[in-house]
């Protein structure tokens, strides 16, 4: 088998075995295909796109090129979630703990359910779970695959970041997508989620797939598209799967930065914060427990979590988990003690109205740039730093009324931020129609 | 700028502008662009296609990634000859002195015609002049550029391979396109062949385009297009341009192998050869002259080629360019210093009647698995071994007649070849109508 017969069969768009597709996984893995070929691959694939079979075998030899969690000896079904990414989507943080309050000491017949979640940085506009995670003070993300076992055993979730065992075609693939413009493939993007998910050793997985300015797939139905492909490679292997088309039209919650994140998390699980934070929260909490046969039902999965977050056992499992990992535990009753920034600007309104539209990508993109995210992979971002938007599409204003306030430490790019802030807003005669924040789901059935 | 920018807008099917593709064929001459972000662009290039804007910047940019010959010191036209390659396509070896006698001593009015021939090696089921040059006992292709040009002036042809100074980004895009499955874009041949002839410096060209199941461009709609391409690339850069799109069906003449096609050019010099190879010579002759202003249309053009053969001077001047280069001149007047086989085999006809087909592309194989072509670039050849085509298609068989002599020296894959070229003669009671050999000139007018 050569590796140029496989692209050029991909290239004129006929169906690769699972024997070429495994020929060229493997052979990335143990750079025996050199990374030029693989490259042409990758903008063949981009070009014809895959067959069921193809985007199978793929996900399943990417899946395979390195270990496969075997979490068959803890008790339980293991559930996790996903998202495409989003500006201020921080749902995962509220999710682990309530889900994993939810899966332990069960009633009779049902299922106890644990959370192993491997989560990634943030990129670009977008955060990610693990720098939002460091911003507690002492919180190791870099625990071994064995220690790892053992929080998830003890906590019912344990949070972490990728480790060079999980899915290594994973890295070499997405490594080169990057650097030959071949990101935006569906294909792609599905087999890359879902090999690293799928190497958690889980049994249910719910997707958040983002859609709208904030959201890397634009157009719903692309999010669409996708959110199909991962529900059928996923179930095509057994698993249960769901995924939520939500919206990203304006940043999700208040707050935009890595401390400031968490702390709007500890809000939710104590039973405030955002009113579209909350929401989606329980949406997504309340698949994990249904998927993971802890409910009969989407509706008791929503009423149980709402209960941990009540009971206060969503944060006792949260304090457990911050503990069991290093980190100070009594951040979760004390943000005091998250980094904070210090100082403080405010984009004000010019003129009043209500908010019709915030430019979500803009707004990510302004925080990447005050340090909280990173424009290259090497930058090292600073937790404290962020945003929180005062007004949300909807809301009203007056003319000098804060629409958004700047939480920095460095002035270097702050005239440059508050310019791109300032032109992120727009202001209008009529409060828009709110949007649903769920817009679909796909494998509700 | 950033590569992955520019491979992104091929992929979006964007045009790229002069710069950008200025960035990308510095950068991989330079090895400052990795060679997978150039294969992605290629791929993005098969895919997308190019304008004529942008074909015309990849051409200009990869003729000056090196240097370009300049023979403005040296009084007279230019002219050379390209081939997209074929079985049994030995035309080069005969066009060459043909012209070059006929741009000497050239009447007062008209312009004097140097051919400066920079040739390739044969891959694949096709030959290369280079490698029928060198079963001329000590002809040297390795000439340093001005040794080139000092024989050039001496002979009024130089017969070389191609050297380091010369079009290196053509060198580093023609080795990913091999492995990358991107060689068949037209854009990309089209790029490759026009830089490297246009970097010898010449006035005019003209350009034999196979088609059929021996030719690279197996369609005549491809062949055509192809054409096209570099005929309007050409003219675009100030040159005169040609293409004849001729017939690759069955083998050109009736030798295939080094020395067997070199014997067979020295026939047609010698006013005798199989008339489909004369036929073509002539035709190919005539626009070189035509083109480079020796004769006032190609009528004459074919008249003064037909002179330069039956007065000997073509003969004279291939003597010369061999003895110049290092060869023995005297092959020339007797075949039987070049090199030949020790053994004969006979492919015998099953059946009485006419070849209907013979199946051009295997019998190239055929040719090559005797050591006559390459499998790989580093294969060596044998520049004795080949075969005749005893049977052409038209001509009347018995059964028991021999359709093809094997001239080989290692009976290693001897069955093999055999078994080959039995399948590859197709015998019918009706002889088929003679095909035209030149199918359509494009750029005539």
């Amino acid at each position: 088998m050569r590796a140029v017969d496989i692209i050029r069969k991909k290239r004129d768009a006929a169906e690769l075995t699972r024997d070429e597709i495994k020929f060229l996984i493997q052979g990335a893995t143990r750079d025996a295909i050199p990374d030029y070929q693989i490259a042409a691959f990758l903008m063949a694939v981009l070009w014809r796109g895959m067959s069921s079979a193809e985007l199978a075998a793929l996900t399943q030899e990417m899946l395979h090129s390195g270990e496969v969690l075997d979490l068959s000896g803890l008790r339980g079904m293991k559930v996790d979630k996903h998202s495409t990414g989003g500006v201020g989507d921080k749902a995962s943080l509220v999710l682990a703990p309530v889900v994993a309050a939810a899966g332990k000491n069960v009633p009779l017949g049902r299922k106890p359910v644990l959370v192993p979640m491997i989560s990634g940085r943030g990129l670009g506009h977008t955060g990610g779970t693990l720098d939002k995670l460091e911003s507690i003070p002492g919180f190791n993300v870099n625990l071994s695959l064995s220690e790892f076992r053992s929080v998830l055993e003890r906590c019912g979730c344990a949070l972490i970041g990728p480790t060079p065992e999980i899915a290594p075609a994973d890295k070499k693939l997405y490594a080169l997508r990057d650097v030959t413009a071949t990101v935006e493939s569906p294909y792609l993007i599905c087999a890359s989620i879902m090999s690293k998910k799928l190497a958690e050793g889980i049994d249910a997985l719910v997707l958040d797939v983002k859609t709208g300015d904030g959201a890397f797939m634009k157009r719903p139905e692309d999010a669409e598209y996708l959110a199909q492909l991962m529900v059928e490679t996923g179930r095509g292997m057994g698993k249960k799967v769901v995924a939520l088309i939500t919206d990203m039209e304006q940043p999700l919650g208040r707050k935009i930065g890595n401390a400031l994140e968490l702390d709007e998390c500890l809000d939710v699980l104590h039973g405030a914060g955002p009113p579209d934070l909350r929401s989606l929260c329980d949406e997504l909490a309340a698949w994990m427990l249904f998927l993971a046969g802890r409910t009969p039902d989407v509706a008791e999965g929503r009423a149980l979590a709402a209960e941990m977050i009540e009971s206060g056992r969503a944060r006792d499992t949260f304090r457990e988990i911050i503990r069991a990992q290093g980190g100070d535990p009594e951040v979760v009753d004390d943000v005091a003690r998250l980094p904070r920034a210090k100082n403080l600007a405010k984009v004000k309104a010019e003129r009043a109205g209500f908010v019709t539209k915030i430019q979500c990508e803009q707004v990510g993109i302004a925080s990447m740039m005050l340090g909280g995210g990173r424009e290259k992979k090497e930058d090292v971002v600073d937790p404290a730093v962020g945003l929180v938007i005062e007004k949300k599409v909807g809301e009203a204003v007056e003319a000098g009324s804060t629409l958004c306030t700047v939480h920095y430490n460095s002035d270097m790019r702050l005239h440059e931020v508050m310019e791109l802030l300032s032109t992120s807003f727009t202001i209008g005669d009529v409060a828009p129609e709110p949007a649903p924040l769920v817009r679909k789901i796909i494998g509700a059935e």
